[in-house]
């Protein structure tokens, strides 16, 4: 039980731990630190193979956000070595998000670098229509995503996006449920689950976020490289009731549920987006 | 532009956002404000469909945690309703994960309920190495996984259960990279996705632990609920490339790559766990 019993090297470990905790998964083994372990050669010959990059990506956080739909990025995005990947809120205090803990950000809208490469937006509920009535946080979601190279959203993010008049004339996705409000903000909505259109990127509900991050690897660092990352996420899912996830395939039992639980915030929402956004 | 213009009214929308943000998604439109809307009937109807529960659910947060192994499930099973899904951390302050961002948790070591019905532990990379060189992190998973009802983890996080003696004599899994140390623990190594035996459930890497959550849900609330669950994240996965998150089916030379990458990192874990665990 003792961990003074360890058999590594004292400062080897420290030095592979302070690397390791420092970088992104994949990239996480500094040949320096590697050299010093017996497969050194097998992990100098798999990091060769990798291109490090230096994208800036930058994820909006604001109070009731979905942490899934900016989490499930975060994490694929963070596997491309040399990117990074932060969050931006709209002070550097802790934001709550729909259920109810707290992440913090590393930039406010103050120091958020001004034209990242990515500029990404997470879905939400009550949060996105509290975000629309935010003139302040329509007006960085504007400013932001004007100047950024790709702009993309998870879930009903895209309707913070469209409301600020960045889907104008672009095919975009969003919720199954929210859908049908995509016309409000001028974007044509597509049923599938990752939908490009030019500098745009969206991903449909919640979980699908993580497909289009996957997409998203594989446009900045190639087919291998995304592969390695699907491969570090073992990503294989197994959803539990296949078809479920789908509305169009989905026991229409389910969907009716879903769509009686929803459909008064849908209304709502539409209402938000409506006194928001450019007719 | 002006938020002013919104035609819903005020007091309405109010009360609506303060019930939405301070409950769990699926629950999120309690009955009171829904009678306000015009689908009130069917919301009413649609609500009736799922039983509340109680559920005291803990995930334990700990420097250089992998945030979706924890958030992805946090997602999940707080969709069920009347369920209180925390995080606990050795101390109340912020936790920083294995990318660099903080997440806040809400419960300490010292004031965790200390029974729960599930108990749940993320993986990580160098932050499970740390976890398993401090003793107080090992001694609180010991003493709550000996009091919860279920126990389960995601990607490497069997691996501090393990350490922990909390899977001796059982069948269970880990991030396919790390799935050989399982033995040092006493358990079972079984390549399955989920892994349920008896008062244990373990997932695969990282992306697994919404599978895992989702099955969680189907055995405290049945199947019609579980499925409301998958279709609320739209869980109809699209991995880019079929086949890649799997070693078995993956192309092997990304599998080489992965395992030339991470073998140092194997290795040392192996280490810190044999000098942990009870042999």
């Amino acid at each position: 039980m003792n961990t003074q019993d360890t058999s590594i090297d004292a400062t080897t470990r420290r030095a592979f731990l302070r690397a390791l905790a420092a970088t992104a998964a994949i990239a996480s083994i500094p040949r320096a630190t590697a050299a010093e372990t017996p497969d050194a050669q097998a992990h100098e010959q798999a990091m060769a193979q990798l291109k490090p990059g230096s994208e800036n990506i930058v994820i909006l956080l604001y109070p009731g956000f979905t942490a899934l739909d900016a989490i499930g990025p975060e994490y694929i995005l963070s596997t491309m070595s040399g990117a990074k990947v932060k969050f931006v809120a709209k002070t550097l205090a802790p934001v709550t998000c729909e259920t109810g803990f707290e992440v913090t950000p590393q930039f406010s809208f103050e120091n958020c670098p001004a034209a990242p490469d990515l500029f990404l937006i997470p879905g939400g509920t009550a949060g996105v229509m509290a975000a629309l009535a935010d003139p302040e946080t329509m007006d960085f979601i504007r400013k932001t995503g004007a100047a950024s190279k790709l702009v993309g959203s998870v879930c009903t993010g895209s309707l913070l996006l469209g409301a600020a008049g960045l889907l104008d004339d672009y095919e975009a996705t969003s919720h199954w449920q929210t859908l049908e409000l995509l016309p409000l903000c001028g974007a044509r909505p597509s049923k599938k689950r990752v939908v490009f259109d030019r500098d745009r990127v969206t991903g449909a509900g919640v979980t699908a976020g993580l497909d289009l991050a996957l997409e998203i690897v594989q446009r900045y660092r190639g087919d291998f490289y995304a592969k390695g990352v699907q491969l570090l996420a073992q990503y294989a899912p197994q959803p539990p009731f296949p078809g479920s996830g789908d509305p169009a395939t989905a026991d229409p039992d389910v969907v009716k549920l879903m769509n009686g639980m929803h459909k008064p915030f849908v209304d709502l929402l539409g209402n938000s987006i409506k006194a928001v956004a450019k007719p």
